[in-house]
């Protein structure tokens, strides 16, 4: 039998705070813990994933970590955000210690691959569901759902589909290059600041591009003109609906086309004042019913 | 059949951020919150509740919310803060939207009650589960656990036991005083603040006040004496070590003793260089094994 303890010796490692942290007042360990003040606004997101809904049962302790945070994170980055630190609610159910060292060894490996400090935590027994708190400061300026402007170009960072074919790849347990894109999603900071100072909107692509591209237009009030044969996607229609790429979707103005060049963004679409998301093929609109798609190929 | 949707649609009052708000400068709805950057440290902690565990599974989602928020903002009490702002992430498998529509009644209550920001959240599928993010900033310095002194008293902020009564009643069906003790305990902010200038060390009661006190000596290093007679409790001894109080213990230096007084401070012992914790009761030392306390009344 594993005691509270011995679980949280896990962790202890990685929330130990180096005497000299310049950010961090008070770590993990006592009621709270203390940041230091900053100058930039604060940003703050949570997430939470629960087990056969956001991974599958028999998923890797190391990639439900990784993936949980990693999804989390992605929304500091549709925000225009650097990461900074993150806080994490665990509840769990193993009885085996293995399975902690292992969660905490995906968490150790992102918080290296972004350079984040874990500040917190609370770990509770119960059905499987992380809750991950992630907090960052601007770039430039906070990149917001709501500000996308009629004639703006749309913009997306990266392939769609990657993640669907890595999940199916999985559960058929094939050896797949694709898995990654499933359970490590990686989230766009690079291109979140490159973007920054210039889009007008933007949102990461979780619940596929057309419900993303919808939030868009509808908290802007505009609507949107894509092209199907410009959105790069790796198997068929359905990435476009389907979700967990984890890349960006944003809007800018005509005059910063020159900045924006495939293969790290593709423009696929505009702004319009129609008030809905238009696709088109081969200038022929494409229609869609309420359980997916229209067959059209 | 309630969709995400008619959930979301329920919390939509909490999180409507007024264009005035000079603390928050994207409110919830976008990828993330924006709150405006403040010259105090940031004081955060979170706390997960689950069914069963941290509430009875028929508990009202009225007290469900307002008791999982409520024991979340007693860390930040416990840190010498004032709470500002909280995000929740819901996990909750009810399909009835009447329970929705009560866990926004409960979480608006305590938003009011203790005049907070609901910045952000999440709500997916599975066992009840309730993690809660707070968030505050120092009333005038952070209070940890870490730097009880040797000489300095001992202080609770209350009594023990009335939420072990509570509990009791609550589950035996009997209409109580105390079931409020139970699903509303109230955080300790005025007190807090009172004691902010002059405490060497605090922590909230939520494991019982020997585990708390211990833990206080362990990151401290010191030890502690307390006296079994001078400790306000309601049933018995086994309120020592019960929890779910969220009163307050702390330390400080003899010289301030004019500032606490009973019945708002009750001053239980004093720090001790011998690192363990002892009880005494007619200056006899109590002992007590590891299954609880020896019979000694």
């Amino acid at each position: 039998m594993i005691s509270e303890l011995d679980i949280l010796n896990c962790f202890q490692h990685l929330v130990e705070t180096p005497i000299d942290d310049a950010q961090i007042v008070v770590g993990s360990g006592d009621d709270a813990a203390v940041i230091k003040s900053n100058i930039k606004d604060l940003v703050h997101s949570l997430d939470v994933s629960t087990v056969s809904k956001h991974f599958p049962k028999n998923s890797d302790p190391k990639d439900i970590a990784y993936r949980s945070i990693s999804t989390a994170l992605s929304d500091l980055a549709a925000m225009g955000a650097c990461p900074s630190f993150i806080s994490i609610g665990l509840t769990a159910d193993s009885k085996d210690i293995q399975w902690y060292k292992n969660f905490t060894i995906g968490t150790e490996q992102i918080l290296k691959d972004f350079n984040l400090k874990l500040v917190g935590g609370d770990i509770t027994y119960g059905e499987l569901n992380i809750c991950v708190n992630v907090f960052g400061y601007p770039y430039k300026k906070p990149l917001t759902r709501s500000n996308a402007q009629v004639g703006d170009d749309i913009y997306i960072t990266g392939k769609l589909g990657l993640a669907r074919q890595g999940l199916k790849d999985f559960k058929l347990k094939k050896k797949s290059e694709f898995i990654n894109y499933y359970f490590k999603p990686e989230p766009e900071f690079k291109k979140s600041e490159l973007i920054s100072p210039f889009a007008s909107s933007c949102i990461d692509i979780s619940d596929g591009l057309l419900k993303d591209l919808k939030t868009i237009c509808s908290q802007s009030n505009v609507g949107a003109t894509i092209d199907y044969e410009k959105i790069p996607i790796h198997n068929d229609m359905h990435d476009l609906t389907y979700g967990d790429d984890y890349v960006l979707c944003f809007t800018t103005s005509k005059k910063n086309s020159d900045n924006f060049q495939e293969p790290d963004f593709y423009k696929i679409g505009q702004i319009s004042n129609k008030k809905e998301v238009v696709i088109k093929k081969n200038n022929k609109k494409l229609e869609f019913d309420k359980n997916g798609w229209d067959s059209f190929e």
